[in-house]
């Protein structure tokens, strides 16, 4: 098998491959190291690259393997984490050369986790400046390009993880979702990418941007892969206070293929805000094919929609500005302006106008819950447009011209509030060649059927084939 | 038995004259009445009297316990609720004459648990506006006045309960402690007044002051009753956000009377404060006693102690203004000067020190369950003085002059903070003839334990037992 195709097959591919020996770890991990080497110029997926620690952890999987002690479906798959993910030893950015030299002692969980199961780490992924920047940018370390256009954003925060997975740099990689770092990458580059349920995977040793919206997940190419990073993530963490110590199911054994029954409700407000007219008839073609496998679609009302935008924009505020307020006063300067400005505005946030924010989330999630008494899933569009250019502070929407960071979040916001597991998968592609991604999102803990529904969709197109013209 | 007497018996004492059927609820309920109509000119602990509903309740339960259908260990005890538990049909003004007309259409969780238990309501009891207000006044429903000396507070802001209690006006009162409203009338009227956990108790119906500091919990003259109204009212409440579903014990099971091996720790930093040379002194005899009865005492070190009060006070504030902001807004000139001042200074704590204010507290939470790796309870002075004249803004504690709101939350605020349980049981009287309390306070959810200690305490001395000069 070429290099090339080794790099575009997915951890389920690799670990049947692996376990039969027919390729061994350390092809895998040279092949990827070799397509990291040829892209990074156009795309700088990566802050931190690992090639001798990842050819040694290589060798050993290999060795383990062969001496019968396979580990599971991740032993020797190549990994990379977004950089604010601590991983003992390695430098720890966070997006920013306040922390160039910052080496963290511990694992974050997540870091731990996928050791245990022997995956490989072949760098540290780039971001936006603690996950808070616009556009696509970071001065420090240079930035992200999208792999179907380097001339576009990869999508924020998570853009080295979109880009990196989506060009076959790794076959995982790891986003965190605030206000829908993980998704709105996915998204743009043609990923599958889930943000699970609040408390579901610990944060333990991840920067935090905002305690009560910030969300670990994977950004991978398929939702089977989605499902085996869960396996090896989920479990209760006493380290991180909002971990929750729920049953966790065997998150593959829910990829039947099929849909039928399952009720499947449309947000009408979905289409009362800006959308490019291609996206929306892209993503009704998608509900549609959802129809035609045996699922019930009905459009349903969920009038706090409209709310979770202002509302969960004044707690990520309060909360990023309460995390880094000291390091605007010791190290303001090194910020990058607009990310310092974001910080710096969340100040003025009083603590009444908070807490009634927290109020009114409360309640949003109470009308969320209650729409799960009809349904099963929500669907929607994931972006209302496709990947725009870097740097750009507005974006047109159909007929309308607005914010860049507004309209790609409009419709992952609402799933950071209530924090309800949501994923975005692929399902067509632009006019100009652009990936167009379908958003569903379940129950609290229920990311089983979340994953049934975007791998039975998944499975009956071939979207998440494509590759970008690299 | 004469009318006074009826009055003086505890819950305990009441339910086996009741189940035997040597007393009947109709002539507890009347003595209870008419010891209210000859006090209410010196105490004014309530603000609504409801003689005809309690005389019917009184007959009802009579007419079940005849006919056999006997409730339990309740049935038939009067009981007085502090005007911001809501009571169907009943108006509820929260202490303010703003609300002198508002009806709520439904039972708080309290009140109809204790209905369920077949206890007797007879009126809603006299507090500071909103429980937010100074030195034990209420200008739109008159001062509360302490039974053992009337020109003094009873203590707020639940000051009508204590009174009502203290005096045999009620068997049983309820009240909340947000920053230790329920055990500062409580130790200053010579009472057992329980804080239980966090989200032991249900506060869905109470009218709020900070959701994540407020606590419903009993004031009694018994430590018994304290249990025998925890197991009325404990289990979790879907409709209160913040109970915790935990298991349920037997509360009166765990009052053995036997202390023996229990690991006493008498934190230094609770005299490293001002308090009153005789209140220590007393305090001090009291954990002698405990030690002769087979307790083990040791000093332990609690430094993060001394954050309780201005951690507690940001977060107290903060949350009263975005409760209370509109009031504010709408009803500022009615609202008792004092009060507004302190909703309107709350306005002013940004988010980002609120949000700071809540990581401190996770600390200071984290350091307090440490302390019980070693010790079981906490013991210490409830208060760092006997009650003080009603409206005095400055007390002399010691040597030192400070303000009385910090001098009487000084012992109180940091089992808020942490939500802790805590109980104040009497444990002596100063010279001049006024009540000093023993605050015992335990693991979360072990209520268990900090009940049998101070029932320990309370059989082997006699101080419950003394009767205010009325």
């Amino acid at each position: 098998m070429d290099a090339t195709e080794l790099c575009y097959l997915s951890a389920g591919q690799l670990s049947r491959l692996i376990v039969s020996k027919e390729i061994s770890p350390v092809e895998v991990v040279e092949a990827h190291l070799a397509r990291i080497e040829a892209l990074e110029p156009t795309l700088n997926s990566f802050i931190t690259l690992l090639p001798d620690q990842a050819m040694a952890a290589a060798r050993q999987a290999e060795q383990e393997i062969q001496a019968g002690r396979y580990r599971g479906p991740l032993h020797g798959v190549p990994l990379g984490l977004k950089d604010l993910y601590y991983a003992r030893g390695v430098r720890n950015t966070s997006g920013s050369r306040i922390f160039d030299d910052f080496v963290p002692e511990h694992d974050c969980t997540v870091a731990a986790r996928f050791k245990e199961a022997g995956t490989i780490l072949l760098g540290k992924l780039n971001l936006h400046q603690f996950a808070f920047g616009p556009t696509g940018e970071n001065p420090d370390y240079g930035h992200m390009h999208n792999p179907w256009d380097p001339e576009l954003i990869s999508g924020g925060s998570s853009g080295g993880s979109g880009s990196a997975a989506a060009a076959g740099q790794c076959t995982l990689t790891m986003g965190t979702d605030t206000g829908g770092s993980i998704r709105i990458p996915s998204a743009l580059c043609n990923l599958a990418g889930l943000k699970p349920t609040y408390g579901r995977l610990s944060r333990y040793g991840i920067t935090a941007l905002s305690w009560s919206l910030d969300h670990p997940g994977p950004m991978t190419r398929t939702v089977e892969d989605c499902a085996l990073v869960m396996n090896a993530l989920s479990g209760y963490d006493p380290n991180d206070p909002a971990s929750a110590n729920v049953p966790v199911p065997d998150f593959t054994s829910a990829l039947t293929g099929d849909v039928r029954g399952l009720r499947v409700g449309v947000p009408k407000e979905y289409f009362e805000v800006p959308v490019d007219p291609q996206v929306e008839q892209t993503v009704r073609r998608a509900i549609d094919v959802l129809g035609e496998m045996g699922a019930t679609i009905t459009e349903v009302s969920w009038p706090a929609y409209h709310q979770a935008a202002p509302v969960s924009t004044a707690i990520l505020m309060a909360e990023a500005a309460a995390y880094h307020s000291k390091l605007v006063r010791t190290h303001g300067s090194q910020i990058y302006p607009p990310v310092r400005t974001r910080i710096e505005s969340g100040l003025f946030i009083t603590a009444a106008e908070y807490l009634q924010a927290q109020r009114a989330r409360t309640l949003f999630t109470r009308q969320s819950r209650d729409l799960f008494n009809e349904v099963d899933i929500l669907v929607g569009p994931m972006e209302p447009i496709t990947a725009h250019k870097i740097g750009a502070l507005e974006v047109q929407v159909g007929e309308t011209v607005m914010g860049s960071t507004p309209a790609l979040t409009q419709y992952t916001r609402p799933f950071n509030l209530n924090g309800f597991p949501a994923i975005t998968v692929p399902c067509g592609f632009s006019d100009n060649g652009l990936p167009i991604g379908l958003q569903l999102a379940g129950r609290p803990f229920d990311e089983e059927t979340v994953l049934r529904a975007a791998h039975a969709y998944e499975q009956s197109t071939e979207w998440h084939n494509r590759r970008p013209p690299l």
